[in-house]
Parts: structure tokens; sequence; C-alpha cells
């Protein structure tokens, strides 16, 4: 879980490595950006985050995890995301991901968050 | 599930009868509201409701589950709230909810969301 969190900021963000979303997100993932309605599936979320990335000018997304609980074949984690954007402005953001494996990786299943501010 | 929802509705919003949450959430919840920091605990997550039903003239929530997904002894369910407030006005919020059952009743054991505009 921890290589998937460091290959979303160090791929994803900081390279707008996009397809490197494939390792993240499983094919059938679910999204649910604040101010938007939910996005289904793993291409519709890259094309989210690419839009996203430019939109935001996101430079780099910290995730640290809060609480993360077994569930089933799953895991459900609280975390938290620092995200630092263009000009120096930063955002904390808090989620909920629903964790499942994929191929033997550990993905993103389930994804929301909301702005602490 | 269901007659848990029903119960934040026709108890909580409608009569603001804090107390009921004790039969929607679990003692031990999370919630992550937008725009302010992760409540741990029930107590605490009812002095949240009680201000934002005041402070936000909530007059109804109807929910309803998007999909519902069992997990070892829990369940996944994403949802959508309509919000009915003061003045005629309404928020359409999504949200992913963690059930567990406490005592042989279904609650909420973590709660977060976020509006859809």
């Amino acid at each position: 879980m921890r290589q998937t969190n460091e290959l979303f900021n160090s791929e994803v963000i900081a390279k707008q490595n996009i397809q490197a979303l494939d390792q993240v997100y499983t094919a059938n993932a679910r999204m649910l950006p604040p101010g938007a309605e939910m996005i289904a599936g793993r291409e519709p979320i890259k094309a989210f985050w690419q839009q996203a990335i430019a939109g935001l000018g996101l430079k780099s997304v910290k995730l640290t995890t809060v609480e993360a609980e077994a569930l089933g074949d799953g895991v459900v984690e609280i975390g938290r995301a620092e995200l630092s954007l263009a000009g120096g402005n930063t955002l904390t953001v808090k989620y909920v991901v629903q964790w499942k494996q994929e191929a033997g990786k550990w993905k993103w299943h389930t994804d929301i968050g909301n702005p602490n501010q």
C-alpha cells in the first residue's frame, strides 16, 4: 500500500505520468471528488486527474495513513493528503480509500476526500 | 440499513432528536465532514450534527444507496444525499459509509461526504 501511494506522488503527480494510474486504481474503481459527480472506472478517473493536475497546478501530494482496518479481502483507510500547488499554496485534504488487490497489487477501489478548510 | 437511514431523517433531522444518533453511529465512529477536521467518537459527532442542523437550517435528508458491497463483517456503501435547507434551497451530496453491526444493529462506522457542486 505504501508503494502504491508513493507511486501516485512520484509518477502521477511529479512526472504527470497519467498511465501510472493503472498501478494505483483498480480497473473498476470509483472516485468521488468534491464539486463533481462520482466517476466510475479507471479511464474516466485518468481523465479527471489529468485535468485536475493541470487545473490546480498540483506539484506534490503527500499521503499519510491515519487509520487502516482490514475488512474481508480489502482494507479501509482513513488518511490525510497535503497538496502542494502552484504559487506555493497548500491544501489539506482528508480521505477514505477502500483498497483491493488486483493481480497481486494493492490498489484504490473507492476514493473519496474533502478539504479540511 | 434502510431502517438506520430512515431514522436519521425522521428522528435526527426532522425532530432534531440528537440522541437518536446513538442508533445511527457506532460508539467509536469516525466522521469526516467537508471543511473541518475528522471527528472521532459518537459524542463529538452528536455535537457536530446539533450545530450543522441549526447552522444549515437542515429540514430533511433523503439518503439513496448507489452501490453497496459486503466486506468482512461490514458493508461499504456509496450513496447520494439530497439535503433540503431553510429557504427552499437544496444541496446534493455524495458519500461513502462503512457500516458495522453494533449490538445487532447496522450503524455508520466511517462517514465521509462532499458536495456535487
